[in-house]
């Protein structure tokens, strides 16, 4: 059963904040056998990486069959399916036409002063992409962090994934071709990120590394960070759904599960001003977890995570929503659009009941990678500009100098900085002379 | 001395490789006590942070003087001369133009299969920015953290500084109440990080924390990634300054020394076309370090990492320069515009030879918080944007859902994630009834 909470109950602003503060995932502490990895990797590099696929993976490999070859993605490529095929090409389509549009402008200008300002916008030049093994192998996380890159003008993009047993899913070499990944490695946990970050004799490095990963990786990017930019470190998955009555409750179920079926400690949580709908959602819920393949999992996440809140109004949904500040948030109400607007902290917002978040998952055309555990509160979504930074530009005339170099020759001297001063003042009196 | 190397000779690529990977900084391991300090604090709060204010900082505080109250404020800042608070407003008009550009533009549009899509953006509600204590407390670092936050729309904005035995700069208090801080707090260290970032009885907790600190405040920044957004972990300044023989020698010594003053561990570099005007150079600093304030700290400096590389031509500038990802860059050379075309890692750029980069510091405009240690390859000065996040939109309609939906539900099946798919599949239903 999750919990109903009404706003109304005494009791509500407690229970509220055992929701919001509940511990949904206990990370293991591997960060000393994942310095130990790190370090083996910067020592002995190939034989380390080939060492660590050989015990973690069950696989053998050599520094010749590391890289997944051309021929080998051809092949796998090929025994994809046409209508896979099409799906994966209109979702990368439509993820690289949203994405275009996050590419940002330069801007130089001459201000009063006579000053030349502004800034100029660059690709990181290699960024490396961690796509996880097994059941968490999804070829639309290819497509959401390798899209935004090669937008941004990455010019050498690397995956690595991991092929337990040597067990390969298709799909995910297929989007790689798509997305027009440079190289693939068959390596994965720590030491593909080690890799990634220090290099190898067959990998070379990157400068910026993303992707979700298993508490090894997370350790591993946490690590590295510094030496290379990583994007956040994601926490299991949420969703908020905010709906009025007029719904039908079997759509929200299933959004509803469709986080839930994601991870036991994922949280599916239904915002709605009519408790009786509530109940009726919860109960189409029940329902659907008579059937659904993943109802293990999503039966687990719904039961222990699980929310049903009842408001006064909506106004009083979007402040909880904010205090929850989700990864996911469906506005199943008559004028989403005006809701959206008392909303601040969220991932993504998805608008009306004929948009479900799976649309945004796979074909909307906006990341799926998004903030988790109330981080939507400080970071956004993997963007064009997460693999792209910024070069500011400044020139000064003699006359612009001459306005505002006594001003930082004066805060130079009070903050002790003597060359600072100096490297202005010599100028002004050359310009004096 | 400084190392003198020529891309000419046999040796240059050992030599200059041994140069990028000169480790500059040996940040003591202090992860186990900034664990226990952040452990603390969140136990016992504001008890924590007094007992650790007056072990560190030698200074005994009450929960009702840890913060620095309106009126303590104004007497400090009544004590700052006219001429220093003119230089600080000047720099504090400049910045906030600057900054002002840098506010990013909402996006909505409807594709043609009829989905609306887009973003938005909005500010952190709350962020903390750590100042040093004791010399490295500059005014400066305040108005080039407090003002892109305050322009991005941070409605709360709280400043951490360590009084070490009770001693407060002045200027600091001032940059506060010039960039429009809201709280001051007389605390350092990681304790400061941990009260920001979990939040003690009368420190309300932040959402992000930006602002420079020892290796206790970099460890401990790094140990609350995630619970609330930082910027990045900043190491030692460098400059690198690119220049033809038509400067004149002392400028550029003086611009070299002015990252060399800032720390035995900064950098500076000088890339000529001219092995005797390189020469004259290193003859101008020699002459400078006779009689510079800080000649101690800026001639270990360049003794231990100075360089000066003659190159064959300015393109090949250029491309050492990327090599180098530079924090700061001035191109001092005849087209200096031209010459930055090439270079595409570098934190900010100064261009000619009357932009010395401690115009930069103070009163260009530009932020002075810049990607060091060769992390420009990835990562951007400090902006607006790390003070804002990006929440996407997205509405389908029904011919929209029809158009896209059936690819979602495929790549949902192939995921094998069955209400992802369902939660598509039913609304399709529904509208083919």
């Amino acid at each position: 059963m999750p919990v109903f909470l009404d706003t109304q109950d005494a009791s509500f602003e407690d229970a509220f904040a055992a929701l919001l503060g509940a511990k949904r995932e206990d990370s293991p502490d591997v960060d000393a056998v994942v310095a130990d990895i790190i370090a083996d990797v910067r020592a002995r590099g190939d034989a380390a990486v080939l060492d660590l696929t050989a015990k973690f993976d069950r696989l053998e490999l050599t520094a010749e069959t590391l890289r997944v070859s051309a021929d080998e993605i051809d092949e796998y490529c090929a025994s994809v399916s046409d209508a896979e095929r099409e799906a994966l090409e209109t979702a990368a389509d439509r993820i690289r036409a949203y994405h275009a549009r996050q590419l940002p402008d330069d801007h130089m200008w001459t201000d009063p002063e006579g000053a030349t300002l502004g800034w100029r916008w660059s690709a990181v030049s290699a960024a490396g992409l961690y796509v996880p093994g097994g059941l968490a192998s999804y070829p639309s996380s290819v497509l959401m962090n390798a899209i935004p890159a090669k937008v941004a003008g990455v010019g050498r993009l690397v995956v690595t994934v991991p092929t337990p047993d040597g067990v390969v899913n298709p799909l995910v070499m297929l989007a790689c071709r798509i997305a027009g990944v440079d190289e693939v490695y068959r390596i994965g946990g720590a030491q593909a990120i080690a890799a990634l970050a220090y290099g190898t004799q067959s990998v070379a490095p990157v400068d910026k590394i993303t992707g979700p990963g298993n508490a090894f990786v997370a350790a591993a990017k946490r690590r590295v960070f510094g030496k290379v930019g990583i994007d956040m470190i994601a926490g299991p998955s949420e969703i908020l759904v905010i709906a009025d009555a007029d719904n039908d409750p079997d759509f929200l179920a299933l959004d509803l599960m469709s986080q839930a079926e994601h991870d036991e400690s994922a949280q599916s949580i239904l915002i709605t001003d009519d408790a009786e709908f509530g109940r009726a959602v919860a109960h189409a819920v029940d329902e659907r977890l008579k059937t659904l393949e993943r109802r293990a999992i999503a039966g687990a996440s719904w039961r222990d995570y699980g929310a049903v809140i009842t408001v006064r109004d909506m106004a009083e949904a979007a402040r909880l929503s904010d205090r929850i500040a989700p990864e996911h948030l469906e506005l199943c109400v008559a004028d989403p659009e005006a809701l959206s607007q008392n909303v601040t902290h969220a991932g993504a917002i998805f608008l009306g009941q004929y948009t479900p978040e799976a649309i945004g998952d796979y074909v909307g055309g906006p990341n799926h990678v998004l903030p988790t555990a109330r981080s939507a509160r400080f970071s956004s979504g993997l963007s064009v500009l997460d693999f792209m930074k910024r070069t500011t530009l400044s020139r000064m005339t003699p006359e612009a100098l001459k306005a505002i170099g006594p001003a930082a020759e004066t805060l130079a001297k009070s903050e002790s900085l003597e060359a600072h001063g100096l490297s202005v003042r010599a100028r002004l009196d050359r310009l004096n002379d």
